[in-house]
């Protein structure tokens, strides 16, 4: 079945789990050459933050706060790497509906406010083969 | 040290391992509404590969040909999932030589051929924070 929303997501982000910001921007920045936009601790997620740069989309390097949120047990159950995908969408509620028609499995079956307060919302990996999956209203 | 190149990189796709396409489009295609760019088997990488429109970049979705090659162990191994990122990029040999005055572990030292006849080449996720990164030429 198909959807009922006619616009195309485009890729917000793609965030990255880092033992540590700064040695995340040894490669990141200082070697690939990308430009930080911002660096900031979103304490309601539990992280620090590096927002990068690409000409089309960014990379967020993710620093977990404490060994025991979420990230942080990213991290030591599966080491540094690719953590989760997030797609920008007109409308976060209506996307929800419409996966949820589907039926997709919902982390979030309500948005919820993110960084900037952007309303977001998690699909869950076992519905989108193994990717965590975040869409984020812009 | 930064590189001496000034163009930034955009993302040219997002890569995620799957058990089947077939399977991976019911999320990607049917519930999410992404537009199949097409689908072919890269006998060279033992792949089957969907790619995805998204508005600003792509998502391809691997299917392993055999059990015993890279992706086949991957899946093995790690299950569905996030598997590399792709950066495009202007020049990849001036990007490889960079890099590797900049102490970063590659794959590939010298381009390779990927599909669609690019020139690609991969940077060791022990130099990414995790990621396998792809570099292709376009």
């Amino acid at each position: 079945m198909s959807n009922n929303l006619t616009n195309i997501p485009g890729l917000d982000h793609i965030a990255i789990v880092v033992e540590s910001i700064e040695n995340g921007l040894k490669f990141y920045e200082e070697s690939l050459g990308l430009k930080v936009l911002i660096i900031e601790t979103v304490e309601s997620q539990g992280v620090k933050v590096a927002k990068l740069e690409l000409n089309n989309t960014h990379i967020e390097l993710l620093e977990p706060l404490e060994a025991n949120n979420s990230i942080g047990r990213f991290l030591a159950k599966h080491g540094q790497g690719l953590h989760h995908i997030c797609l920008c969408v007109n409308d976060v509620k209506q996307w929800l509906n419409t996966l949820e028609d589907n039926n997709v499995c919902l982390i979030n079956r309500e948005p919820v406010t993110g960084s900037q307060n952007r309303k977001v919302a998690f699909v869950h990996p076992k519905s989108t083969n193994g990717v965590l999956l975040e869409l984020s209203q812009v």
